[in-house]
């Protein structure tokens, strides 16, 4: 009623671009109907999952419109993966400010395209709007699961290992090599970096594997801390882990490197998607062969230990010396606090 | 990493606000974990719909926070309603400038959660994030119908008659109120269109009732004419319907009385959240006595027709006089264009 975009244009726009993505999902209607339909395999449940990306917060507002829908995609994706689900298809809201040219939203719904054929997922529905503020792209993943054998928060026991996927750190130092904090590193290594920031790889093919091995697991978004926090704090229990354990690509061990402080970044920056997960300790061997087998690397990194009275739900990383590095819910009071 | 609410902010707020909300739904794990999860009832499929309000577009940014959280669920409900969905659950992404007070989240989620009791659901997830814009809320609402069995935009043949339940136009008089546009309306004419823009009622109840009746179907959210239009384009058909067969309230009567001209607005405004639906000629009775069984009243406005050649997908309204009053996809040629 009030400044959308014309009823004409926008479904035009979702003739064009979107209606595309739908294909081969019988139940998306070809994007031609109010609403569509998905149903789990026998046994199965639906896993849903929605995450919002805003520009200026969760991409940058040059960040090509390729990537910036393939990040959209892909936070929903790995936190999926990470709850052991198999992902088949997603809803978008794309909110878009009136000086959003074609273009973007022609090179927005290419890069859907090719995550769409990478992770075998299909656009099934959706909403455009106009607003006055920033781009801001809200998707709903579905996946799914065995019943009632979805990797939850909570499932974490005293005495099992914690384990991490792949490196961590990267997106973070990479945000730094964007905003210019980074300026002696070497060109590839700052180019590895920012890749890892632009676009996550979500551990899709192994997630579903873990069922079964895993006590607990989510995806690093928050930073490692800050989630294995969530898993000790929904399962009651402390972890204890050691700096020097955390998988660093060869990228950010030369930035930190350059600066021992750039370690805080890495470990508590965020935007990882790497699964964290707890396993019983006589799983090494299973994750060593799933590793194997995935090409995944999997690190072990820490224990889940019973918590004491005066550090409830804690997380404890200790440094080259074991000294504990304090960590308040800001951020680190031994490292810069400064990300 | 940039400026979010902090995150214990937000899971404070959630804590405090939204994980009360998901009492009752198992899947939802009390929102302390990543995703949720959700299966339908044997021999049923979910339906799913996604739609975003944005505050200057879709409400006004005065608009109490209640009503904004009820209209933000129920244009969904409507769309599940409409399709022949009981619904079940939902997923709500809250995407808040930094100026948004505690006060105004709470008054947001105390409007879920009465609406939540009045349709059965329960809120199984979402996402908090700051921008720099507009309040935007995004709602993804899950129902069930039987397998193969939603009604659909597409399934309307020659000859059908084509209903409406409750009353069309209230919602966008009810907009011009606020708008200062009806200042020699009462009071109470006023206030009756004006509750009816800030809060749809979906037929909730009506819509599944409507499965095996129905042979096309959708909520009326663009304007009547532009939705019939949708039926008439998937179905490949035209409509004929007459102005005066359109039922309209007796506050949307009075407001009309004083200029004809906001006929269109009423005709074309949309906001109305009512199911506009075509059943085949033998349905008359079973449709009156669904009205009568249902409270709601239910109005035969037209009829489809197959398309001439040089009408494709047309819907033609006719004056008192018989004469079609002319539409362009922009609006009325006949009526004053203005909402």
């Amino acid at each position: 009623m009030t400044p959308k975009p014309s009823p004409s244009g926008e479904f035009e726009l979702i003739e064009r671009y979107f209606a595309p993505l739908s294909r081969g999902f019988p139940g998306a209607y070809g994007l031609l109907d109010d609403a569509a339909v998905i149903s789990p395999a026998p046994k199965n449940e639906l896993v849903v999952k929605t995450d919002v990306i805003v520009g200026g917060i969760d991409f940058l507002p040059d960040d090509p419109a390729d990537l910036v829908a393939r990040k959209g995609l892909r936070v929903n994706l790995s936190d999926l993966a990470a709850k052991g689900a198999v992902p088949r298809a997603y809803l978008l809201d794309l909110i878009l400010p009136n000086t959003v040219q074609e273009e973007w939203i022609a090179g927005f719904a290419a890069g859907l395209s090719q995550d769409q054929a990478e992770y075998g997922v299909h656009l099934i529905g959706g909403d455009m709007s106009s607003t006055s503020g920033p781009i801001t792209i809200a998707v709903t993943a579905f996946g799914e699961a065995p019943i009632g054998r979805i990797i939850r928060r909570g499932g974490a026991q005293a005495g099992d290992t914690v384990f991490v996927t792949g490196t961590i750190g990267d997106a973070a130092l990479g945000l730094s090599v964007l905003r210019a904090a980074l300026p002696a590193l070497d060109a590839a290594s700052a180019a590895y970096l920012v890749d890892r920031y632009h676009l996550p790889r979500p551990r899709v093919a192994l997630g579903p594997q873990l069922i079964g091995i895993a006590t607990a697991g989510l995806d690093v978004s928050d930073g490692l801390v800050a989630d294995l926090r969530h898993i000790c704090s929904v399962s009651g229990l402390s972890a204890v882990t050691e700096a020097r354990w955390v998988p660093l690509s060869p990228a950010a061990c030369t930035a930190i490197a350059g600066d021992p402080q750039r370690l805080a970044i890495a470990l508590t920056g965020g935007d990882d998607y790497e699964i964290l997960f707890t396993a019983p300790p006589g799983a090494e061997a299973r994750v060593a062969e799933l590793s194997r087998s995935s090409g995944v690397p999997i690190t072990p990194i820490g224990r889940m230990v019973v918590s004491s009275e005066a550090d409830q739900s804690g997380v404890v990383v200790l440094d080259d010396l074991g000294q504990a590095l304090g960590f308040a819910s800001e951020g680190w009071t031994h490292f810069s606090d400064s990300p």
